[in-house]
């Protein structure tokens, strides 16, 4: 294919927009956060990065703490309001609908809604340039039970996660495979279903 | 909903599935690299975390280079094969029909096959555990031409981008809307079609 080159841009996607809670009981934020990720699998470890001008950026700061939120296509619009407004002049839990619960954890609730949320501690604050990156420990997570089949197993394609990529918002579509696919050996012919894959 | 609370994990979703590409043009590598993001908008930053056991590894620290390409759902296949399969002992670019073609700022190869490539050099590595971070700077963005039209518009949307959620591979399904939309006025009644929007 022909290709032109660009300036350096933010160009990664799909990423999570993720819908991160912070503060108090009392005082709960909410603010959509899409530059995030995993930083580490053992210890779990993640990051948010956030506008220090962003209402929530003390909240963080002060507390060290937040709790990322998964965001479903059924919360696509407050995914949308809370990364557009304010906690500073708009009640974004009332207008939305959202729910602020406790966490196991802290003492930051998270999102009722959210099917499956991370609480966090900061560990480190890394000031980049219009970004701040909060890294953090994935001290817990809140599953939604509907889930968890008997066998413990999560089964997060049913969650109906959100997508966003270049400014756009995507449920997420038709599956195309599980890890370690490609390698598999396939069943042997007239095996039929439910034969074992190696 | 009534949730359960487990231990800490890594369980963000969804994430980019990238093809990182690494070595040189005469002994190019290609790994897949789920833990990824965006760091910072500007200047542009973003992350790969990278076992320090895999053969990419000590390629990209003694470089200080590598090129993110994003994943598209044609690329399944490849995305899976390079994630559970080594450079050490196999030839995935010739195995996966992949070619390695050159960036414009790096030594280090891209992957032709991807629409959007973000070349990148290292500017800091840290050790979190079982991976290490390399922080970067994205120097520049290889584009496929057929995403952009006349009026220079990126249109991600039209180059099936896969992405990744706790072991399984997605298409990005239904769009539900662009960022902003929640705050957008409606088009008064009876404007019809091609009203503007503000």
């Amino acid at each position: 294919m022909s290709k032109v080159v660009w300036g350096g841009g933010a160009l990664i996607a799909p990423v999570p927009p993720v819908l991160v809670t912070c503060g108090t009981a009392e005082q709960p934020n909410i603010l959509t956060v899409a530059w995030t990720g995993i930083l580490n699998t053992v210890p779990p470890k993640t990051y948010i990065s956030v506008r220090p001008g962003r209402f929530s950026y003390p909240l963080i700061r002060e507390s060290g703490e937040f709790v990322i939120n998964l965001p479903t296509a059924a919360l696509v619009r407050a995914v949308d309001f809370c990364g557009v407004r304010s906690g500073r002049d708009t009640d974004k839990w009332k207008q939305m609908g959202l729910t602020a619960a406790p966490s196991s954890h802290l003492a930051c609730p998270l999102l009722e809604q959210s099917p499956l949320s991370l609480e966090c501690r900061v560990t480190q604050v890394v000031p980049l340039g219009t970004h701040d990156m909060f890294v953090a420990d994935i001290l817990a997570v809140d599953v939604d039970e509907a889930l968890i089949d008997r066998a413990g197993k999560l089964h997060l394609d049913r969650a109906g996660l959100l997508a966003y990529a270049h400014g756009e918002y995507f449920e997420l579509g038709r599956k195309l495979g599980s890890f370690g696919f490609s390698v598999r050996k396939k069943p042997r012919r007239g095996a039929g279903r439910g034969s074992r894959r190696t």
